[in-house]
């Protein structure tokens, strides 16, 4: 039954085939598979595998996991991070694995147990309108949580991020971003459940404080008020292997009252500089009142079709190909093209755009749209971002992986600082090594707070071994690149977590000594998600 | 040398002096002072000392430092920890150890060396106007990054609590709040450098990545992507004992470009409820774009004389005599007043005045007040107000603890839910505890983004041993009384940190046992803080 089955490390059959059969046990068979590494189907975006990463950038098999289990409750969690620790079974939580572009589901020690958390564990336990908050499981996506609400015909917006299909609680623990006010995932996160690595059950901020007469059993401040008393802890089971989350509260966007998506186009690729100059005192005092981005041409390009539409030479497009091609797709973007909303009734709205109008206006032939002023067709991303905006989920943000065949993605994600200079770093080091290394370089710059993130979407064909090794390559030396410009990744793919760790070293290492340390603290058997963000429990960095 | 000084737990004369002449040698003599405890003085709170709480609720010597250590740098603060690991010395860091109402700059445990950060670290590391921050030292004040703003003629504003001689970096580390936009504190700072107990510094967030060319040494993201890589560390260096925190950055707010404080006095005290029902939805909508708060007549009256001014009794003023004072104060306060502010340009303000005054017009008897409008003299509320809500240092809040002779006080903050049901429990709750032990309830509510902060003035004369031991054993009843309605305290004395960390004990004290696991990794030696938020160190734990 293992035959074809990748073992995790230091077991055999035997020793792996007693900790199946606990599971067994615990969840039943049919929540227990066994995944045959020699028969692995990449799926699609909508029916991702939970098996290995379908984006594959190395082999298909390096990242793929031994089973995959489902539970169906925060008691099953504990359950089976008891069998893990008795079998020292590496674990892999996911909540949908639709992580993509960050290695999905695959996990990042080969033969690992994938928990599935959200196959069976996908309840909306409560949406409050009043409160403005909803509290989650694992398994509720984007697209879930918006149906329930307009189920009940509640005057709650979510944010979303750039596809609908994804896990609210997922997203968030990687730190996710969308673009609507609500865009900081972890800022508008507020309490978690937790099962720690020892089996125990926390929660955090309120919900450490007990309440028998509420259904949740916590106080009914858990998903109001983030931090508690004493020592905040959710920021360590973030973008790290520290605990299993079983519950996340959050908090919705009141309906504000009226909306308006606007897209404002630049025509010279050199306008970046002056565009993100001008989007930062926007973005700082609030006049930008939501996460806007601003796309390369080539993005939107891929969007609307092929590349093979667009060049007839099979190598990334010239200069020449992407001003035909802005002029071919016809969706009225330019080389740059900024996607923005207006929150608020009327007569705000008026107001705020008056004030971007003018801005951006000092930008020659900088072109205003709204969604209204053009064609609803295919490539018209304006028409996407008017729902992505206003938290309607989308399932077809990423048709640009499809500008190559069996198009793959991969995400590259350096964070600087919101000035005109530093996007043009940004922006000539990719170029450059993507001219050198053969890609196209589709971008897009999105705007937090304060600062930016570059988010470099490397497309490759993952049935082409040579194009996969070439795109490796690059992106492992980006990660250098990168960080020589003092520009670090928020967020990376599985095949680069200890390249990026490594580039967060300032004072010999000391917050990788700190992360190990909790590591040692919380997971001495070293059972949950080796090598998450470059972490790693200490028998495996002993054996390294 | 050491004869009236109070000595760590286990330490004698001869083997504490030991730990003092190494404190000598790396420091300074002229930094380290001996504890008189026989010759305290409580000085004032423009003056406060940095050896106990002036405004002690127990014994005047119960929370004593044994000395007082000035580092100047965080190479001293590294030389300070392994001192201690050597020779087990409890250390209590302070900022400036103005933590008012909550234990000033006491340790929790008698005999601690209070490590006095700000003495000697005090400098405004860096201002950037463009991107907004700051980078500032532990003994930067309020006051002080305002002056340095001012100064420099920038157009940046900062978020200030109700006084403003404070340090920035330490409210933040006690998740303090102020009334501007940028009212949570702890939600606007980005990036942490730490001394971990174990003598080794880490940078948090985008601080460990290095850079250097720019003159942190860090990345130019330090103080603009709070996150970073991996795990996210710096809630848990908040209300906590896992670190020294040595600089931290935060995010200040671009001039608003406009600016209305305004003041809504309701005539009855019933009208409580319905002003926050009124609150909810305007504060989530961001009509109400700032912490705002509501305020009891008492306090407001408080502020304006001493209470043998309103009343001949001595006891608490009856409602009759709360009445009366309204009238003779004249500062048209209500039985509750609500104070708030309108943020923007002018037709940005017009807009929501207008959707605020639609609003709690509906309150019969609303009374609606610009601060041109009143007459500014003693006790006008809406005049210090006027100040605190756009950032401007106030040093005259905490006049209401002049309300009786050698008046402290200590604050007690319980958190709900936002709702004029919540509000009721709370100050039916308060005024029957009070009037039981003889206290005037002096209280505000301040409403964050989705909670209700109850802010319990309890204000009592520090002389007076009886009437200090009723205003404790009230304080410990309240602590119980308010975890039996589901409400926890955000923040509390360190007379009641047991006390509170104990009323946050869902699951078995799942946290406290998460909290107990990472002190014992972090501080192997017990040596920072023991008993900060009810976390005790292992050898404490044992011997208790």
């Amino acid at each position: 039954m293992l035959a074809n089955c990748v073992l995790p490390p230091h077991h055999t059959q035997e020793t792996f085939s007693k900790a199946v059969e606990e599971l067994h046990a615990l969840l039943g068979r049919e929540n227990v598979d066994t995944v045959e590494s020699n028969n692995l189907d990449d799926g699609s975006y909508y029916e991702p595998p939970k098996t290995h990463d379908p984006f594959h950038i190395l082999d298909q098999t390096e990242y793929v996991a031994s089973i995959v289990i489902r539970p169906a409750s925060t008691e099953d969690v504990q359950g089976i991070v008891k069998i893990a620790n008795t079998h020292r079974v590496p674990l892999w939580p996911v909540s949908i694995g639709r992580n993509f572009g960050y290695g999905g589901a695959a996990p990042r020690v080969r033969g690992s147990a994938v928990v599935d958390l959200g196959a069976r564990m996908n309840k909306v336990i409560d949406i409050n309108e009043p409160q403005a908050f909803a509290l989650v499981e694992p398994g509720v996506t984007y697209k879930a949580l918006y149906e329930e609400i307009q189920r009940r015909g509640l005057k709650l917006w979510i944010d979303v991020p750039d596809l609908g299909g994804g896990s609210v609680l997922g997203n968030t623990l990687e730190r996710g971003a969308g673009y609507t006010p609500y865009g900081d995932h972890f800022m508008v996160h507020c309490g978690m459940e937790v099962v720690l690595p020892n089996g125990e059950v926390v929660r955090t901020g309120m919900g450490a404080m007990p309440d028998p007469s509420h259904p949740t059993g916590s106080a009914n401040t858990w998903q109001l008020f983030p931090y508690g008393f004493g020592p905040y802890h959710d920021g360590i089971f973030t973008q790290s292997n520290y605990g299993i989350v079983t519950k996340m509260g959050l908090w919705l966007l009141p309906d504000p009252g009226g909306y308006q998506a606007f897209m404002i186009s630049f025509e010279k690729d050199e306008d970046l500089h002056q565009a993100i100059e001008t989007i930062r005192p926007l973005r700082i005092a609030g006049i930008l009142q939501n996460a806007p981005s601003i796309r390369s041409a080539t993005l939107d390009i891929a969007v609307a079709g092929k590349r093979a539409e667009f060049s007839s030479t099979g190598k990334p497009l010239t200069e020449e190909e992407i001003e035909a091609a802005i002029e071919k797709v016809d969706t009225g973007i330019g080389r740059w093209t900024f996607y923005g909303a207006l929150y608020g009734p009327e007569p705000v709205r008026d107001i705020f755009w008056a004030a971007i109008k003018g801005a951006f206006g000092k930008i020659p032939n900088a072109k205003f749209y709204f969604p209204q002023d053009l064609p609803e067709k295919k490539g018209s991303v304006l028409h996407i971002r008017d729902g992505t905006l206003r938290g309607v989920p989308s399932f077809t943000e990423l048709e640009w992986t499809k500008f190559v065949d069996n198009g793959s993605a991969l995400f590259f994600s350096p964070i600087s600082p919101v000035t005109g200079e530093d996007a043009e770093k940004h922006y000539e080091l990719a170029k450059r090594r993507h001219a050198e290394f053969g890609f196209d370089y589709l971008g897009t710059f999105t705007i937090g707070m304060r600062e930016l993130h570059h988010i470099i979407c490397v497309v490759y064909d993952r049935t082409n071994t040579e194009q996969k090794a070439r795109a490796y390559k690059m992106l492992r030396l980006m990660v250098k690149d990168y960080a020589e410009l003092g520009y670090g990744e928020y967020r990376t793919h599985l095949s680069l977590m200890d390249a990026v760790a490594d580039t967060y070293n300032w004072n010999n290492n000391s917050i990788m000594k700190l992360n190990e340390t909790l590591k040692d603290a919380l997971d001495p058997n070293d059972i949950l998600a080796p090598g998450k963000s470059g972490v790693w429990p200490k028998q495996y960095r002993e054996s390294q």
